[in-house]
């Protein structure tokens, strides 16, 4: 999720990157650990090996930690693979999406993001701006799609990728029944087969739909 | 979500049954307002008018509390309207479900239940057994769709009441998007749509299924 540092891109920030990294990586895991609650400035600078002072004086406080760290979080640069069938891509992304929750590194700071929305408003534009942006680069999938004729032309592609994800999140974090490959091919399936049956097609006959 | 206390209910539990009652709901109001790592059996002892002795000795602890408020919560008596399509009555469990934790009232509860289990493991296993109440009552509406000739015979009943829900609980707890009336019927056409394509069959071919 966090962008990997490259040997030349150090020096153009300097120290500033680097202790921003230090900051962001320090604040994700506190959350990570020990929840939004117990989020302090002093903790986060003591992690990082940064002064508080510094901490207070770019980030304010614990607010501001949570925004920008949860920017840092999502700023890298996955792109969708476009090269399969609809359903081939749908999986291939719904993988990827999988092990960033259950890898050991990663993990803990994406479950972080959806947890601290329960306790934090500020947590919960975080987590608004990261499915935008997550969803916004899946979309390609189904315009893709949508090109090669694979689903109807006036399917609404974040609507298709919702429904991938929103089983796999469900399971995860929800209900907490686990998730297996073939829990993944059956959500890309479903949500296969309601485009098809033009369920995600746009409409407007019902003022609720935005 | 509780059960509504009958006038003839109170008298066979007598006293027991009232601190329970009142214990559960504090413990739960607790849960919602201040979540899992605040909750301390002085505060729900204080909250529910029980000395905290009386706490102490029937539910020995934090976990214990946690463990019997959540029983609490989803021990009440409702049962699906199976008077409709297939389509009616999923609307009307959404309906239902998403109303249940909009409600100002038992609304906080229902969060605090899924809250609680990023915080604790005895809360995910009183998520589970929650899922597995709810599921299993609300897949008679399959079971009756499937002997109506509505659905394939082979359709798995809990996995169609999942697809059905799973977009719902995304909106409200993951992605925080806010849910319409209108969510709810492309959650229901959706399923629906995918349980008649034969996605939601019982299938043996692959050896990750449960």
């Amino acid at each position: 999720m966090c962008a990997e540092q490259q040997p030349g891109q150090v020096r153009p920030g300097g120290r500033t990157a680097r202790n921003r990294e230090a900051v962001c990586r320090a604040t994700l895991l506190e959350l990570a650990e020990r929840g939004y609650a117990a989020l302090t400035v002093e903790n986060v600078a003591e992690r990082a090996g940064v002064h508080k002072t510094t901490v207070y004086r770019r980030w304010g406080g614990v607010h501001g930690l949570v925004v920008d760290s949860l920017q840092f979080a999502i700023d890298d640069d996955w792109q969708p693979d476009l090269s399969g069938t609809v359903e081939e891509n749908l999986l291939d992304h719904a993988r990827v999406a999988l092990d960033a929750f259950l890898d050991a590194e990663i993990g803990p700071t994406h479950t972080a993001v959806v947890a601290a929305a329960f306790q934090s408003t500020e947590a919960i534009e975080a987590v608004h701006a990261f499915f935008a942006d997550r969803f916004g680069r899946a979309a390609s999938i189904i315009t893709t799609a949508i090109e090669n004729g694979e689903l109807p032309p006036e399917t609404d592609s974040i609507a298709v990728i919702r429904a991938v994800m929103a089983p796999i999140y469900f399971r995860l974090f929800i209900s907490r029944e686990g998730v297996s490959d073939g829990d993944l091919q059956q959500a890309v399936q479903a949500a296969v087969a309601s485009a098809r049956a033009g369920v995600f097609s746009s409409f407007d006959q019902d003022g609720e739909r935005s």
